[in-house]
């Protein structure tokens, strides 16, 4: 008994640390050898094993340092950008965003497409998608291993088969997404299919204003409002992969009808319809530039509601989830600085001990948020299992 | 660097396959060995050198089956009882409960004090938990080992330092109650202070209603409201632990004012007050006596607009947190039979894709959840790493 499961486990313990590593370098970048010895508490030797199998699995290069130090300088390790990518796609509302996302976590291409109507045909959008992708597998560097697509979507998706189950804004029922991608982009790896706003908040975890928070509630408000949620370091599922729909908490049941069916929705108090109306524009316009009309926090009167709503709603996040920070994306981002007082104003008013806990914040990220974040999606299991992963890529390539 | 490494994960496999045994043992009660090794696909030598294991440290007795079968019948393994056990507390407004639960989770005495005022003053309240559990431990079988204490308390609970922010029904703001239980009984092991939604949540997880679902959100309304969720197997905790203050979402915010400050809050329809006030009885009335007089829901019209807000509040959390059961307890589970359509009409409105997952269900353990949840944060450590927690408490005693 005891040799084979010492074995096993043995294996197990390489593979951990393979995974710990190539974390670093993944999302921390370039590395020596001496400082890796310093964050992991493993011996040089062991680091020394370890990078040369991540080298020898195309996953890390190892260089020479360059200058002269005192002792002996030690080897630098780097993530090997050319060496394994995700293939991200962002499925906004209005067009498609498509990229080539390097280890290490830069979009090394990107293209984008926009759809030719609303609520367009999901055929049409896969076709597009499937244009995109053959441009970005052109440019691609040789040699390099495609891990897998990752595809983020303003929508509830199953997590079990990637089918979306309602996108309210694209006018999608029941899609799926990931069969249809499948088929589009055979061959290209495990399909990971998300929630945009999930997506979002991994992303601004790992990379952005949620780093060293393990428990995040990330906001990604346009049309609606959607939510990601990080949880002790971890992003909240659910039973189906639904959870995290805090647009569609009722704040105001004397409000108006959302999209949802039901009345007095969080996002019906501080989506965009509510923004431009308060604003004094028609459905339709554009809200980016109403807003940029609105020249300071001082001259915001006419947003005074709309911020006690942010405020009230955020306060409830923090009651239920009792988060570090609450990041407010997308079109939020824009509405904060304008409402930041009447926000702080209602948010005074949640539970004292969760409330000092938290700040607000604005993303870490820029718009390739939702993006990064479906590439990270794919790297995960290659940051679990460094050389399995690529092994898996090699039997099926093969 | 093999070597060491191999050999403390040896370690781990056996801790871990150890903590799995006597995970089976205390959630299911006794258990052939050969139904163990079906269960956990270890095979026969293993199994039995691990139950051999927990005999010795006193956790498992191990037992000649009785009758005969075909083949040679396998040997019963059963909870050592009066091995080990938690002492648990339950501190509700009106009384504190206290128990001894033994390993296999059974309540092996108990006692029961009622507060002499509202508001109890701390100081007299830890007396008298002094007293209960003296009692308790004269009645404990010699030789028991105690794994230490696990209180539950309607207030929000600092994680790290047992420090209860804020108990408004008790009127206690900053009680450091894992300091005064450290004091009041000292050496009985490691305390763990919860929230009591948080406690019944664990109990209904392991126990009851909730056993087999992952993502549970368990409510526990009396006074107030509180939440205990559970996600993906694990209670969420928060930054701080603070994590679940359901009953201060705020869905009304034209309604009354809340004890927390706020307008609106979910309690403030839906808790005690609100309950005895759409029955027509005067604050401070019994509301256990004026629900038993709500003959059927077919009469319940009173408290029509009680089912609407307590199905607004469930859609909100179905929506959040995407759940397979909604627990209704404390008050709230008198509460449901009498105002089932309303809360399934509310309900009908949340999102198709997380509504289809969930179950509202009743409490499965009775009005000792939180009680049985302290205990279970007391066992939990032991079932981690069973031979290491024993050894542990020994050293403390010696």
């Amino acid at each position: 008994m005891t040799s084979s499961l010492a074995g096993a486990t043995q294996e197990e313990v390489r593979r951990h640390n393979l995974g710990r590593l190539l974390r670093i370098l993944h999302l921390g970048g370039p590395v020596s050898r001496a400082d890796i010895t310093r964050l992991t508490g493993l011996n040089r030797s062991t680091v020394g094993a370890l990078t040369t199998d991540l080298a020898r699995a195309g996953l890390a290069v190892e260089r020479d340092p360059v200058g002269r130090g005192v002792g002996r300088p030690s080897i630098m390790v780097t993530p090997h950008e050319s060496g394994a990518f995700a293939l991200a796609f962002d499925l906004r509302v209005e067009r498609t965003i498509a990229a080539v996302v390097s280890l290490g976590g830069a979009v090394a291409s990107r293209r984008e497409a926009r759809h030719t109507n609303r609520d367009p045909d999901p055929e049409a959008v896969f076709r597009q998608l499937e244009r995109l992708t053959a441009e970005l597998l052109a440019d691609a560097p040789a040699g390099a291993v495609c891990l897998g697509v990752g595809l983020a979507i303003p929508g509830v998706v199953r997590h079990s088969d990637g089918l979306v189950r309602f996108a309210p804004n694209m006018g999608w029922v029941d899609v799926p997404v990931a069969a249809m991608l499948e088929a589009r982009i055979p061959g290209a790896g495990p399909i990971v299919v998300g929630n945009d706003a999930d997506m979002g908040a991994i992303a601004e975890h790992l990379r952005g204003v949620g780093r060293g928070s393990a428990n995040m509630v990330f906001l990604a408000g346009q049309v609606g409002v959607g939510g990601g949620i990080i949880l002790d370091g971890r992003l909240m599922v659910g039973a189906g992969g639904y959870g995290g729909e805090v647009g569609h908490m009722v704040v105001n049941p004397g409000g108006r009808r959302c999209r949802c069916g039901r009345r007095g929705c969080w996002e019906t108090e501080i989506g965009e319809e509510a923004v431009v109306r308060a604003l004094g524009g028609q459905p339709g316009d554009p809200v980016d530039a109403l807003l940029a009309e609105v020249p300071s926090a001082a001259e915001a009167g006419r947003l005074g509601e709309i911020g006690r709503w942010l405020g009230i709603g955020v306060g409830n996040l923090v009651n239920v989830f009792n988060p570090d920070v609450v990041v407010c994306g997308g079109l939020l981002s824009k509405l904060l600085p304008l409402v930041a007082d009447q926000v702080r104003d209602e948010l005074e008013a949640a539970l004292t001990a969760p409330r000092e806990q938290v700040r607000l914040a604005l993303p870490g990220m820029d718009r390739d948020a939702a993006l990064i974040g479906a590439a990270e999606s794919v790297f995960a299991p290659l940051l679990d299992d460094p050389i399995g992963c690529v092994e898996r890529v090699r039997e099926r390539a093969a």
